[in-house]
């Protein structure tokens, strides 16, 4: 069977679904296919912290949920070896932060699609991507009755995650790879205790860094850095705990601590694809980019493309011109690479790196305490974190 | 002959008659011992950049000359491929940078000395030094005389520059080097024209660093970015104009060019020799650390290692008491390893590194607008290049 759309959205995640939500708003038929079904992706546990502009998309017409169930936090405690320097967001630079889970995120979004009766279809296993250069094709065997679906849209659009067919169907000398690996990642927990702190703990010592995060009243999510190689089933309770008191233990603090209920290690790595468009298709969040985790810019990225999308899009839509979509790429990759040095900035100068020389060991150690110690500082580093006013256009 | 002294000071630099002009403020008896005649030190052209409080510490109590000869700087011109951004010290932070020659420094500073009546002896010739951990000795022969001169101290204070003598006395297994080497040099010229701009320039294009400075009305000073093992006599006068065509004539902007006058090539190195005490002798400046020249930090870094260790001594002097000594490198390295962090910064951020991998390059490229397109970001850089507070003991 043959469908047609103006729009076909490959991936069902927070990037996709909040696309769809704003497509739906202005009006832009659109067709959003996913390979899992719903109920695997709500649970995938998925942390999040959200940048108050990605709050805002949330809040805007999707759900006030946020408000209520996530935790605003208005800064960050910075520690090096111990000695506590605060981050004062809401003095600094007058944002905040949100504690909440992509999962929820994800929930919202998938929540509004039904409620708004849009065309959202999970749990389709392979889609295949064709023609990105001419009307592109969307195809995928129906799981129930087995027959081949093929939907024929203006545009595509690839929000399909970090393993995006969307990027690999463009040709490989159409598109470049940039990328850094790191020589640790991070080990993560979620342990049946209250959290030990209301707001982010970022710690460096010399045993390495911790990031000292909450989930719920009952449940913390804490990670420490490890080697890239970990298999966290090696580790034993004590193991861990035993791991963090040495980090983070310092001058009276002490981390609750209690049953482990998950064991997981995050790989560290940044990359980006360029372009973000080529002929038909259009990509936007993982499918293009990601970054290592410290700082947090992962998902407020990937919401930042789909504003700029959506924008594009609309544009698109009304004038039927071509150069929204032409200058979407180069929109989206000048956040892009801002948050890939942010991001690579807070990795390397809160983790010991076994690879560095011993000058730039020390060297980073000054770097952060550069910060910590300076009000012009730390608002550089809030103003980051918390999130860039929307990009300019190039002068 | 052997002489007597409660400090000896081998290197008659800025930073050693800095520290003769404290100590003699401070009723402390001392000599300064120098290789090099003071005609020769005077003829040697060394650029210099001073941070506020670096001139301070010539106005109270050498010289004014800063305040007429030098030129007050309230900022920096940042320029990324002929794009503007102008770093307003004083709006941002609210202080300034003076342009005055590291020789105009020596000058203030050895006339000052004439006029104390102060012992400063220049044009020794080699200078030994021995008994660290004893009574240190300072020896050389007398160049009119002939004879052997010794000259035994309580301590012995090392600012005799980066091939410093006085640190290679320290064995090798009780100091430890920390290094970076950079795949760049600069190529330093002096023109015989107007300034080109009042305020330096640093320029960054896809073809390398230049920077746009100055040294009198009739005398420019300029730099661009070469490759370490380049022979400045092999370049014409039309070669080093087009290089510097091709990284800062954009937009309307064209440089002043005329006669060169004067052509060298100035490696980049980053350079920390720890501890900066050991047994009786201590270390300032050069002789301790290098930096690449990005930033401007080596002479203010030096003479802020004075500042503290004239309040040092003058603290192990009117108490006999070795805990000022024990905390003078720990003190100093503070300051010297977030210099060496901010030098490294700018250096990194500014040039084309031919080394770095395609991420980093763009990167790098990325951080540079991060800063230039905050108020915070440019706050954070004019407070570390006007000169950090100074620096806070450990917690």
């Amino acid at each position: 069977m043959r469908e047609r759309t103006t729009i076909g959205i490959v991936g069902g995640g927070p990037s996709g679904l909040m696309l769809s939500h704003l497509l739906h708003r202005e009006g832009i038929e659109h067709i959003v296919v996913e390979a899992r079904p719903r109920e695997e992706i709500e649970n995938t546990h998925r942390a999040g912290i959200l940048e108050q502009g990605s709050a805002d998309m949330l809040t805007d017409g999707v759900s006030d949920r946020v408000l209520h169930d996530g935790a605003r936090h208005d800064g960050i405690d910075i520690r090096i070896n111990g000695e506590s320097h605060h981050v004062d967001f809401q003095g600094l630079v007058g944002a905040s932060t949100f504690l909440y889970p992509q999962t929820d995120v994800f929930i919202d979004l998938a929540d509004k699609a039904v409620e708004d009766g849009r065309d959202v279809r999970f749990g389709l296993g392979p889609v295949d991507v064709d023609d990105l250069t001419g009307s592109p094709l969307i195809s995928y065997v129906d799981p129930e009755s087995g027959e081949r679906i093929e939907i024929e849209c203006e545009l595509l659009v690839g929000t399909d995650g970090s393993r995006s067919t969307c990027r690999r169907s463009i040709p490989e000398g159409e598109r470049r790879a940039f990328y850094r690996e790191y020589p640790f990642a991070w080990f993560g927990i979620m342990a049946e205790t209250p959290p030990s702190h209301d707001e982010l703990i970022y710690a460096r010592s010399e045993a390495g860094f911790a990031l000292i995060s909450q989930r719920t009243p009952k449940l913390q999510r804490l990670y420490f850095q490890c080697d890239p190689g970990t298999d966290p089933n090696a580790w034993t309770d004590e193991d861990i705990w035993a791991t963090f008191r040495e980090r983070v233990n310092f001058g009276g603090f002490e981390l609750n601590e209690g049953p482990i209920v998950h064991k997981s290690v995050l790989g560290f790595r940044s990359f980006v694809s360029e372009p973000m468009r080529w002929g038909n298709l259009l990509l936007a969040g993982d499918a293009a980019h990601t970054v290592p985790p410290t700082g947090a810019k992962g998902l407020n990225l990937a919401l930042q493309d789909v504003r700029i999308l959506a924008e594009s899009l609309a544009e698109w839509h009304s004038a039927r011109s071509d150069s929204a979509l032409t200058a979407y790429s180069e929109r989206c990759l000048r956040r892009v690479w801002k948050a890939q040095n942010f991001s690579y900035w807070m990795t390397s100068m809160l983790h010991a790196n076994p690879e560095a020389s011993e000058f730039d060991q020390r060297r980073s150690v000054a770097e952060l305490r550069t910060v910590v110690e300076s009000e012009h500082g730390k608002a550089w580093l809030a103003e980051s974190y918390t999130g860039w006013p929307n990009e300019r256009t190039h002068s």
